[in-house]
């Protein structure tokens, strides 16, 4: 059975693709290059897509500037040294951002024959998001039964978020004994041009005491 | 109160953007370059956005060809002179078309304070598309409340699709009433270089009829 999954280059997405794969779907790989300022993911998403042996693995390029309104593509600068908490939504938040990229890997579930969508919406880490929790990923799959031709057809469409509960460092965890290369991943959101991480943007935060948490080497490089 | 018109330069769409200014909206108008055979059209809806007087309108690029799988982007053929029927969804529908256009269309009215969505979705003559039914609209109106941080903080997005039960040559006499002018609209799936319609896909054969049942002039350019 072949399932898309959603591959950012994070070390979530590299952890749900190791997943995937180890439940036994042959996985499509879908990136999108959405004019985010950490573009330099999508390198490591096509180095993790090439470490787990993926080979259909498709990026998607879609002008999200063109409507603006978060720190992650527009003109707003991204927080750093900031804990976000339940009630505030980051001004990371991309609007309206999951519902797009799964709205895509439906379309290329659809064209594959893929009827497993997986993505690495988490709960603990990203409250902030409101698509990133399970009452989104619900209404989502209720969406696909209707808006599909497969789904019409009586077919059902499952969305797979399999980090949602847990922790940045069980999901580290769980990355490594499924043999994920954490070092070819990228969380950054703010990187210098070479690559390095920030170290100090909410998604380094959370990486890194992930890592310290779950008590193995932090393997990211950080600018000096 | 602001809304997004979702304006792809055809008929249908050019008729529910002169509604939603009827309604008393300022019209934010969303458009996009999906690698579809008839570019053309997007510069129809240029030409309708300025003759409507809508100043905001944007054109998101997203390329649909690298998940492929339709007629309007691939390498299948727009089929000619064939008869849509209920059962058989057309070749020329694109996987989860609407679904990632609406998708958009919701980011861009979180980012500029719209909670109203128009489309030109249309259940008489399109009912070959799953993601053009009451179904869809409502599947997705539930999904928005869910899916964006207007909807978690309580306020209701609407999805309008006021062509959705009207004939072709209803719309056409209401979008007259309205003062549409049809000459700048583009139809056809399958255009000559020039922009000449061809007359003979599913597209320019419903417009054509529309206009015959409306007993009005046609103002399309058919290729001789």
């Amino acid at each position: 059975m072949r399932a898309v999954v959603m591959l950012s280059g994070g070390l979530d997405s590299a952890t749900v693709a190791a997943m995937a794969l180890d439940r036994g779907f042959e996985v499509s790989a879908l990136s999108f290059d959405y004019g985010q300022r950490h573009r330099v993911e999508l390198e490591a998403a096509v180095a993790v897509a090439n470490s787990l042996g993926i080979i259909d693995h498709r990026t998607v390029a879609i002008d999200l500037r063109s409507i603006g309104g978060s720190a992650l593509t527009g003109a707003i600068d991204v927080p750093k040294d900031e804990a976000g908490t339940e009630d505030a939504i980051p001004v990371t938040y991309v609007p309206a951002r999951n519902t797009v990229f799964l709205a895509i890997a439906l379309g290329m579930a659809e064209v594959v024959g893929a009827r497993d969508l997986f993505f690495g919406a988490n709960r603990l880490d990203y409250s902030g998001y409101p698509d990133c929790r399970p009452a989104f990923v619900e209404a989502f799959e209720r969406l696909a039964h209707v808006a599909t031709k497969a789904g019409v057809q009586g077919e059902r469409f499952e969305v797979h978020a399999p980090l949602m509960h847990m922790t940045k460092a069980e999901i580290i965890k769980a990355g490594l004994a499924l043999g994920v290369d954490y070092r070819l991943t990228h969380s950054c959101y703010d990187p210098a041009p070479s690559g390095l991480a920030c170290g100090r943007c909410d998604a380094c935060r959370l990486r890194r005491q992930g890592f310290e948490t779950a008590g193995v080497p932090d393997p990211t490089r950080y600018r000096p």
